[in-house]
C-alpha cells in the first residue's frame, strides 16, 4: 500500500473509502476554506461526494483534462486558491486507463499545504501509489480481491475528522461489523500478486504489450473507430476505443455472444441516457464505445480471437443499422447536381437514441454540396458530444450548436 | 425477511443499514417534525445515528425500559408528539436478550402516522420481524451468513429520501460496489436456517431449553450472581448474568482458558470505561458480566460443562482480589463492640477501578454498625451503577451519591 499500517482503515468498498476520506479532511479543514478541486476524470464516488459538500454549502472547481484524458499539474496548481480544502486526483482513469500527474500535483499541493487525496483505486495493483499523497484511497477487488474491501489510508500528520455515525472499529474512521475473513483474502491476494511481480515475468509488460497491439490492430480492422486515453502514459491492462455508428448496448451483446465481457461508457449502455463523463471531458467519440480490461494472466490467444471477432461485430452492427460503408460520393458530381438551398438540409433525429443521430448525419452529408450545411436535431444527450467528435474524425466542419422547440441543433457543414 | 423484493436493499452491514434507514427516514420526514424516539436499550449503532441527528439540530426522545429491559408501549405512545419524524425499537436485545413489544408499538405508531424502524438484526435468524413495521434493518452474520451482508427494507408508502452521496446501485440506497458473493451466501444461509426449521426439530426450542437450564443453574452454583434480562420474552440463544466482585475482563479470559468464548458488557472488558449503556438504561449490576450465545447447535455437553467450569472460574477470579466470602460478621457482637463515628467509614477507592470499589464496599460494611454508614470515594464509571445494584442484591440501603473533590461519594448505609 506504500504506507504505515497505523495509517490504514479498511471500509466496505473503495467508494467508502473515497466518501470517507473527502469529508473527513474537509470537515478537518473547514477553516481552511470550502473549496474541493478535482479532476474532470474522477471516479463518480469523488463526484457524487462533491455534489453533496456543494449541496451543504462548499465549493467545487473542477479542473479540465486534455484528449488523452490527464489533467495538466499547471492546471491543479492554478486551483490552489486560499480558500482550497482538499485536492481529488485518481492515479489513473478507470475508463481510458490514463495516468495522472500524481506525483508533481502532490508536490504542488505539499508546497501549497493542501491535503492531496489520490484515488489509487485503479493503479494500486501495479504498484503503490507514488508521490507526497495524504490521503490514499483503494479497492482490494480490483486486484482480484474480494469485494467488500475498501483501503482508506491517512498520512500521520494529515488533519482527520471523520464524519457521520462512527463506532469504536478502524480506528473510529468506518463504522459497522468489520469483515475480516475478506480483509485477509485481499491482504493475501496482494501478497501473491506483488511477489510474483518480483519473482516471476513482468505480467504489467507482458498485459501492456497485449494492450499496444489492440490498441494499433483496431483501428486497421475495423473502419471508423477512436482509439482513446494517453498511448503511453496509461494502466498495462485497459484499453479504450470507440466506433463510429454502433449502439453500446448491441456491440456488448454480440461480443459477449462470442464469450467476451467487455464494458462501454456508450449513453446506449447506462440506465442514465448520458453519455460517460470522462469521455465527454475528454472530447472524444461516445458511441459505441468499448472497454476491454486484460486480467491478470489474460493469453495472447484470447486477445488474438478478439481481434478476429470484433470486426464482424461491428460490421454486422452496422449493417442492422443500414449504414452505407464509407458511401462518399464522387465530390465534384454530386455538388454540381445537387440543387439544394445553400441552407443545407434539416435532418430530424428527434426521439431518436445514440447512435442514430450520428447515422442520419452521416447519411445526410453526401446529400449537400460542399460548403452546404445539414442540421441535426437531436434530443439525445449523446449527440452534443458524437456529433462534434464525427466531424473531426471525418474532416468536417463542426459550426455549433443552436437552441430548438426540443432538444438542439447541430449545424454541420460539409467541407469536402 | 417478510417483505418484497423491491423494498429490499443490501448494505455493508446491519449497521449502515441502520445508519441509512434512520437518515433517509428523517429527511423524508423533515416537514413533518426533527423528533426521533428510541428506546434507551438500542444498539450503538441507532445511538450513534441519534448523536449525529442531534448535533445537527434534531431532537431525541429516549424512552426508559424497566429492569428486564424492556420498553411498556405506552410509554413509547406518549413519546409520540407531532413534532415526531421516526420511532426506533429493536426486536430483541443484543446483550439481553429481552424482546420488545414491537407488534404493539407498531401498531400505535401507524395509529399516530409515524414511521417505524425496527433494528431486527438479533431475532431475524429465528423469524421475520412481527407487526406493520416501516423499516427493518437487520445483518446477515447474525443468523450465520458472511459479514459483509446488512439488510435495509423499506416498505412501500414510506417517505424515504436516501441522504449522503449516491449511486444507481441498490436502487440508490447503499454506494459501492456490491458483494454479490456475500449477499448469495447469505440468502443460501438464511434458506438452509428456514428450512431446517421447518422440517426438522425445533431447534429454537430446543436453544430456549438450555439457556432455562443456564439461568436456573448458574444463581445455584456461583454466589452473587445475578441473571439478567426478561426470563420469557426474550431471544431463544442468548443469556446474561453479572457476578459480584469479578473483574469482566479476567473472567473472560477464564473462560477462554476453558474454551469458552463470551462476551461482557463490564466496563473493565471494553475500551471506553463505561458500562454497557444497557445494563446501565436496566439498572442492573455490570461487574462481572457475562454474556453467553449459544450458536446454533449447541450441545447440551458443553452448556454443562460450561456449568462445570463456571464456579470455579468466578472463585479463582475472586480469590484473586481477595473477597472474603460471605464475610458478613456475628451482627450485634459487632455493632456493639465497635465505636464508629456515626457518620461511618469513608474508603477511598479513588483511581481504582470495577470491581475493586464494590470489594472494598463489601469488605467495609462489616466494620461499621447497623445504621451506620460507609461511603466509597470512587472516579470510575461503573461505581455510579454496580454500588446501588450490589446494595439491591445484599439488601443495604443505597443512601445516594454526593459530589466529590474528584469522582464522586457513594454512601450505604448498613441495614444488618
Amino acid at each position: 500500500m506504500g504506507c504505515r499500517p497505523d495509517e490504514l482503515t479498511f471500509t466496505p468498498s473503495g467508494t467508502h473509502a473515497v466518501h470517507s476520506g473527502i469529508f473527513g479532511t474537509l470537515a478537518a479543514r473547514r477553516r481552511a476554506g470550502r473549496r474541493l478541486v478535482h479532476s474532470a476524470v474522477e471516479h463518480s464516488s469523488v463526484l457524487h461526494a462533491a455534489e453533496v459538500h456543494e449541496a451543504a454549502g462548499g465549493t467545487l472547481t473542477e479542473v479540465a483534462v486534455d484528449r488523452t484524458g490527464r489533467v495538466a499539474a499547471g492546471d491543479v496548481a492554478a486551483a490552489l486558491g486560499t480558500d482550497t480544502a482538499l485536492v481529488c486526483l485518481q492515479s489513473a482513469n478507470h475508463e481510458v486507463g490514463t495516468e495522472q500527474p500524481v506525483e508533481e500535483v502532490a508536490a504542488l499541493c505539499r508546497e501549497a499545504g493542501v491535503p492531496l487525496l489520490v484515488d489509487a483505486a485503479q493503479s494500486l495493483p501495479w504498484g503503490p501509489a507514488p508521490g507526497a499523497w495524504s490521503v490514499l484511497a483503494a479497492s482490494a477487488h480490483k486486484w482480484g480481491g474480494p469485494p467488500g474491501v475498501g483501503l482508506l489510508a491517512v498520512r500521520k500528520g494529515t488533519r482527520f475528522s471523520p464524519q457521520g455515525p462512527l463506532d469504536e472499529r478502524e480506528s473510529g474512521r468506518s463504522p459497522g461489523f468489520g469483515n475480516l475473513p475478506a480483509v485477509v483474502a485481499a491482504a493475501a491476494s496482494l501478497r501473491a500478486l506483488r511477489a510474483a511481480a518480483e519473482t516471476g515475468p513482468d505480467e504489467a509488460a507482458r498485459l501492456r504489450g497485449l494492450v499496444e497491439r489492440i490498441r494499433a490492430r483496431v483501428p486497421e480492422l475495423v473502419p471508423d473507430v477512436e482509439v482513446v486515453g494517453d498511448p503511453v502514459r496509461r494502466l498495462p491492462h485497459l484499453v479504450t476505443f470507440s466506433c463510429l455508428y454502433v449502439d453500446g448496448e448491441t456491440l456488448l451483446q454480440e461480443l459477449d455472444r462470442s464469450g467476451f465481457s467487455v464494458s462501454s461508457g456508450s449513453s446506449c449502455t447506462s440506465s442514465t441516457l448520458t453519455p460517460s463523463h470522462v469521455l465527454r471531458a475528454m472530447g472524444v467519440l461516445s458511441e459505441g464505445n468499448v472497454r476491454v480490461s486484460l486480467p491478470y494472466g489474460t493469453g495472447e490467444a484470447d486477445v488474438e480471437r478478439f481481434l478476429e471477432v470484433l470486426p464482424e461485430a461491428v460490421r454486422s452492427v452496422r449493417e442492422r443499422f443500414g449504414v452505407p460503408v464509407r458511401e462518399a460520393p464522387a465530390r465534384g458530381e454530386e455538388a454540381a447536381e445537387t440543387e439544394e438551398e445553400p441552407a443545407g438540409v434539416v435532418v430530424d433525429s428527434l426521439g431518436k437514441r445514440c447512435p442514430i443521430p450520428v447515422i442520419e448525419l452521416a447519411k445526410a452529408i453526401g446529400g449537400v454540396p460542399v460548403g452546404g450545411t445539414v442540421t441535426v436535431l437531436s434530443d439525445d444527450e449523446a449527440a452534443r458530444q458524437d456529433i462534434p467528435a464525427w466531424c473531426a474524425m471525418r474532416d468536417q466542419e463542426y459550426v455549433g450548436e443552436q437552441p430548438a422547440e426540443r432538444g438542439a441543433a447541430y449545424v454541420v457543414r460539409r467541407r469536402g
